[in-house]
C-alpha cells in the first residue's frame, strides 16, 4: 500500500495535472470510477497504472477486477496518497495514469463510413463544454472527433470527467489547424457544415444525406468569419420562443442528433 | 451615487442571495446585463431597481434607456457597492432586484395551445442544469415550464444566470408537488412523456402530435420509479455511439427539439 502522500511518484502523478507535464510525457490521469472503468474496458491497452484506495476497491470490484483481467498494475493507495495524486476535489478512491489517446488527423479520417458524421471543435475554450459536446458527438454516433489546435487540451481533467469516458469511446485527433482540418474533410468529400446562431440555412432544412462534418465554434464569440466562410453551408438550429440562442453544447448536441436520425432512417 | 458598501440597502440586497429571504421578500436579485436587459425588456413590472456602475452604464445605454423609459428607478453606484451587492464574482457593473415572476400552475396551464408542449422538472437539484433546460425550453417554444416543490430555487443566482434570461419569457410554476402537477396536466389531455435513458419508447417512434409534457427527473438518479409510472410512455433519446447517457439539459434538449420539429412539421 502507497501511504507517502509526499513521495517522488505521487509528485509524478500529480504534475500531470498540468499541460506542459502531458505533453512531455504523453500521458495523463483519469480520474474518478467512470473514467477509470471506461479506459480499463473500452483501452487497457492504455492504461499504465490504476490507483485505488481500499474503500474505492471494495466498492468498485467491477473496475479491479477488469484491470487485473487485463494484467495492469493495481496498486493500492491510502486515501490521502490519491487525494495528492488528484485534481479532482472527491476522486471518489480511484484514478489511472493513462498514455494519451489521440490520434493523427488522417488515422482519426482513416475509416469513416460513407454516411460519415464528424464533429469538428475550432477554439472551444471551456473545458466542460468540450467535454459534453464530445459525449454528445459519441451518443449521436459520431465518426471521429477532430479538436483544433486553438482549443482547450482534452487530457484537461474537467474535460475528461465531462465527457463521461467518451473520450475512449471514438476517434480523436487533436492539436490540428483549421485550415488543416477543413482541407482534409474537403478532400475525402465530407460537407462542412458550420453550426452558428446566425446561419443562413435553418438545420431542418440542410441536406444531412451527404457526408457531413460539423463546424462548431468558441463558446463565446463563435466561429471566425474565416472559417464560416470556408464551410459549405452555415446552419442555424431555429429558435422558436425568445431565447437568443442555444449554449455550444445544446446546439451541438441538438445538430448531432439530427445528423443520427437522418442516418437512422436512412439505413 | 451610492457608495457605501456596509449601508442598510446594500445588506438587504445581498440578503436576497438567501433562498429564506426571496421566500419572504418576494423579491431576488439579477446580475449581469443579460439578465437585467431580458427583465427590464420583458417585464419591466418585476423590476423594482436597477444598480449600474458608472462604467456599466455608458456600455450599457441600451439597458440603462431602456430601464428609465418603462420608468424605473435607476440607481448610480460605486463598483464596490455592486460587488457587495452580488454574489457573482464579476456581475459586469449591473443588477436589478426583481419581483418573483413564477405564476400558480392553473394559471402556467391557462392559455395553452391545442398542440402544447410543457416542460416539467422534478427533483432537479443543479442549478446549472436547471438554468439550461429553462433555456431549452424556451428556445424550442415551449409553451410552460413547470418545477416542482423538491428542485432548486430558480431564483438562485446560478439558475438565473444559466437561464440567459429565459426565465423572463415564459410561464414559470415552481414549488408543486409532482404528483399536482401530473394530474393538472392529465386533466388538460397533455400526454405525459417521461424522459429517461431506461425507457421502453425510442424518442422517434413517440407521437409528438398529441399536446404533451416532457418529466424530467434528478440530474444524477433520473426520475422517481412512482413518477415514471405514473406518465404515459417513458422515453428515451437513443444512444448510436457508446456514451452510456445524455445529462439532463442534453436529453431535456434533444427530446424538446423532436417537439419543436414535429410541431414546424404540423403548423
Amino acid at each position: 500500500m502507497l501511504t507517502n502522500p509526499r513521495s517522488d511518484r505521487v509528485k509524478a502523478v500529480r504534475a500531470l495535472s498540468r499541460r506542459s507535464v502531458r505533453s512531455r510525457t504523453g500521458e495523463f490521469l483519469a480520474e474518478g470510477p467512470q473514467a477509470v472503468r471506461e479506459a480499463v474496458v473500452h483501452r487497457p491497452d492504455l492504461v499504465r497504472d490504476v490507483y485505488v484506495t481500499p474503500e474505492a476497491a471494495e466498492r468498485h470490484t467491477d473496475i479491479v477486477d477488469a484491470a487485473r483481467a487485463a494484467r495492469l498494475w493495481v496498486h493500492d493507495v491510502s486515501p490521502e496518497v490519491l487525494a495528492a495524486m488528484c485534481d479532482t476535489e472527491s476522486p471518489q478512491g480511484i484514478a489511472a495514469v493513462c498514455r494519451v489517446l489521440d490520434v493523427s488527423l488522417a488515422a482519426a479520417l482513416a475509416d469513416l463510413p460513407p454516411d460519415a458524421i464528424v464533429c469538428v471543435l475550432t477554439n472551444v475554450r471551456d473545458p466542460g463544454n468540450a467535454g459534453t459536446v464530445i459525449r454528445g458527438a459519441d451518443a449521436a454516433g459520431a465518426d471521429a472527433v477532430i479538436v483544433s489546435d486553438a482549443s482547450v487540451d482534452v487530457y484537461n481533467n474537467k474535460v475528461v470527467r465531462s465527457t463521461v469516458g467518451s473520450l475512449w469511446h471514438l476517434p480523436i485527433a487533436t492539436g490540428v489547424p483549421v485550415p488543416v482540418i477543413l482541407s482534409a474533410l474537403r478532400e475525402r468529400g465530407i460537407t462542412l457544415l458550420a453550426a452558428d446562431g446566425a446561419g443562413q440555412t435553418l438545420l431542418h432544412d440542410v441536406d444531412l444525406g451527404r457526408p457531413h462534418a460539423w463546424v462548431m465554434g468558441n463558446e463565446a464569440w463563435g466561429l471566425e468569419p474565416e472559417v464560416r466562410e470556408a464551410c459549405d453551408e452555415v446552419v442555424r438550429v431555429p429558435i422558436y420562443g425568445h431565447a437568443e440562442s442555444l449554449n455550444l453544447a445544446m446546439a451541438a448536441t441538438v445538430c448531432l442528433y439530427a445528423s443520427a436520425e437522418a442516418r437512422r432512417r436512412r439505413r
